[in-house]
C-alpha cells in the first residue's frame, strides 16, 4: 500500500470493540470495506479508546472484544495487505492531536453537535456524562485528519461528525503558516441500516434481535423463524405487505439475485406465496453467507498470538502514518519537536 | 538522578510558558525549586499544552516562550543535573493518560472544581470556554500521576486540583487487579503570593505591576520608586503601616537578614523612618539577587540550540518514565500493549 498523497483517496473507518460484530455490521460496512479495499488506501481503526468513553469503569468489556473484532474483520476478508488494521489505543498521535484540538472547541459546540446530544439522551447520562464522551467528536477528528482520510464511510446520523471534523481542520490550518489537515467527506452508504430480526429499528445484541457473524446454523434457523413479517397476512393467499416486513428487507440485503428477489415480492404482494418460503430462500442465503465466515473466524479466534500480531502490525504502519501528521501539525504551530 | 521509588518522594512542578517569569515565580516556586532538587528527584514540566487551553488561536505566544521559560529556570540554578526539566508536549503519555481519565470524570465533576470555576469567571469565558480547558485538571491529574508524583508544590489555591488528582488515583487503582497509580499531597509554599508592586494581589504583566528576572538596573529602580507603601505616611515622623506595604512584604521576601527588616518595621511604625530609605535598602537587595541572573539569563538566551539540546534531554528522560507508567495502566486495564 502507498501512502496516500494529496491527490490520492484515503478511507478511515472503524469500530468500537463493544461486542462480537453482526449482520447490521456486514451490510453497513464490512462488505463495502471488502469492497473498498481494492479502491483506495484504507484504514480501519479498532476503537478502544471510544469504546471506553462509556464503559470506563468496565474496561475489561473493551479489552476482550478487540480481538473478537479483528477476527470478525478477517474472517469476512478484509484483507491486512490491503486495509490497515490498527488499535486507537496503540497510536499516541490521536491523543496528542486531541489535546491540541480541545483548545479550540467550545464546551458549547461539541455540546451543540447533533448526533452527541441525541447519544446523550439515548443513553441516560445526564449529569453522570463522562468528559471522554462529550468531547468524542473532537477525538473523532483528530482520527480522520491523523490518517489523512478524506473519505469517512459513515452513516447519515453521523454527518455532524464530519461538520465538526471539517471546522476543526479549518480552524487548525488558518492557525499555521500552510494547511496541513485534509479536509474530509462523508462516503455514504447505499444501503440504509439493517432493522433487527423483530423489526425494531435498532440491531443490538442487548435487545436479542440480532444475528452475529460467528451464528451457528441453528441460530440462523432460528433467527428467521422469529423473524417479523406481515402479521395481517394470515393465510398463503392473503395478499401481503413487503414494507416493514423484515424477510424481504433481508433478501434485498443479502440476496444475490434481484430479479427473483423482485418477483417474490410480486408474488407475496399479490397473495399465494407463504411466509415460510420466502423464509426458507433467506435461511439458505443467510446460511450459505455465514457458514465459512463462521468457520473462518472459529480457526481465526483459535490463534490470538497471530491475531495480535496483525494487529500490531497494522498499528506500527499506523502509527508511523498518523506521526507524520503530529509533527507537521506541532511544526505548523510553531511548537519544538524533540523526538 | 534515580528512578523514584514507592518509598522515596519525588516532586512534580512547572510553569506554564504563557510569558517571562518574574519574581513572583522566583519567591512563589523557583527558590523553593533550587532548595528542593538537593533533597527529592524533581521533574519540572514546560506546560506548553496546558498553555494553550486558553490560547489555542494563539500559538505563537506559547510556543515562543518555552525556551524564555528554559532560560529563566536555568538562570535561577535549576540545575538539569538534579532537576529534570522537560516539555510537556513532548510526553505523548500525558495525552494517553488524559484521554483514559477523562472517561472516569464526568462533566459536572469537572464543573464543580472551585479553582476551575473561579478561572472561567476570572477569564471571563462564559460559553466560550475551550474544551481543553474545562478538562485541565483531568491533564494535571494525567502529568502528575504519569511522574509517580507523590509531592505537588503548589499554592492554595490549586488545593482542588491535587483532591481531583486523588479522586481519579481512587477510581483508576480500583480498575486495575493492583494499584498502579500513587496518591499525591500538595507541598504548601512557606510564602505567600507577591502581591505586584502597585499593591493588587496579583501580579501580572498585563497589568505593568511585575518585575521579570531580566530586568534591566533601571526597570529595577523605577519599580521600586513606584511601589506602594502607606499612603498616609506623609513625613518621615510621622507612625507608618506595614500591613499592605508592598515595600516590607518585598523587604519579607528578599532580605537575607531578617533581623534587620524587623528593626526597620518597629522604626517605621514608631514614626522617623523615611520610605526612601526603606526603598533604598530594597532596591540594594533586589539589584543584588537580579544581576547575576540577568547576566546568566543573557548569556543562555544568546544560545538557544544549547537551551533546546538541554530540554531534549530531560524531555527523554522524562518520556522513559512516563511510558512506564502509561504502559502498567494499560496492562492494568487490560488493552494490549503493542510497541
Amino acid at each position: 500500500m502507498t501512502h496516500p498523497t494529496a491527490t490520492s483517496h484515503c478511507i478511515l473507518t472503524g469500530d468500537r470493540p463493544t461486542g462480537p460484530l453482526h449482520l447490521g455490521h456486514y451490510v453497513g460496512s464490512l462488505r463495502q470495506r471488502v469492497a473498498l479495499q481494492q479502491l483506495h488506501p484504507q484504514f480501519v481503526l479498532i476503537a478502544d479508546l471510544q469504546g471506553l468513553t462509556d464503559n470506563g469503569s468496565r474496561p475489561e468489556k473493551i479489552a476482550s472484544n478487540i480481538l473478537e473484532v479483528m477476527a470478525d474483520y478477517l474472517a469476512v476478508s478484509i484483507d491486512p495487505l490491503r486495509t490497515t488494521i490498527c488499535l486507537q489505543s496503540a497510536l499516541p498521535a490521536l491523543a496528542e492531536l486531541t489535546m491540541l484540538y480541545m483548545n479550540i472547541v467550545t464546551v458549547s459546540r461539541v455540546e451543540r453537535n447533533p448526533t452527541v446530544k441525541h447519544e446523550i439522551q439515548q443513553k441516560g447520562f445526564a449529569r453522570s456524562l463522562p468528559t471522554g464522551f462529550l468531547v468524542y467528536p473532537i477525538s473523532q477528528a483528530a482520527d480522520i485528519t491523523a490518517f489523512g482520510a478524506d473519505l469517512v464511510p459513515v452513516g447519515d446520523d453521523q454527518l455532524p461528525m464530519i461538520e465538526q471534523t471539517n471546522e476543526i481542520v479549518h480552524k487548525m490550518n488558518s492557525l499555521m503558516r500552510a494547511p496541513v489537515l485534509r479536509h474530509c467527506q462523508a462516503l455514504l452508504s447505499a444501503t440504509g441500516r439493517l432493522p433487527g430480526i423483530d423489526g425494531s429499528a435498532k440491531m443490538s445484541k442487548s435487545l436479542g434481535n440480532t444475528l452475529t457473524l460467528s451464528a451457528s446454523e441453528q441460530e440462523i434457523q432460528r433467527a428467521v423463524s422469529a423473524m417479523y413479517t406481515d402479521p395481517s397476512h394470515l393465510r398463503i393467499s392473503d395478499p401481503g405487505k413487503i414494507e416493514g416486513n423484515v424477510v424481504f428487507t433481508y433478501l434485498d440485503a443479502f440476496h444475490h439475485d434481484c430479479e427473483k428477489v423482485a418477483e417474490m415480492k410480486a408474488h407475496y404482494q399479490q397473495g399465494g406465496l407463504g411466509d415460510r418460503q420466502c423464509k426458507n430462500e433467506l435461511e439458505d442465503c443467510l446460511q450459505t453467507l455465514l457458514a465459512p465466515i463462521r468457520e473462518r473466524r472459529q480457526q481465526l479466534s483459535a490463534d490470538k498470538e497471530t491475531l495480535l500480531g496483525i494487529l500490531k502490525q497494522g498499528s506500527e504502519k499506523a502509527h508511523e502514518h498518523t506521526q507524520k501528521t503530529l509533527l507537521a501539525v506541532k511544526r505548523g504551530l510553531g511548537l519544538p519537536v524533540m523526538f
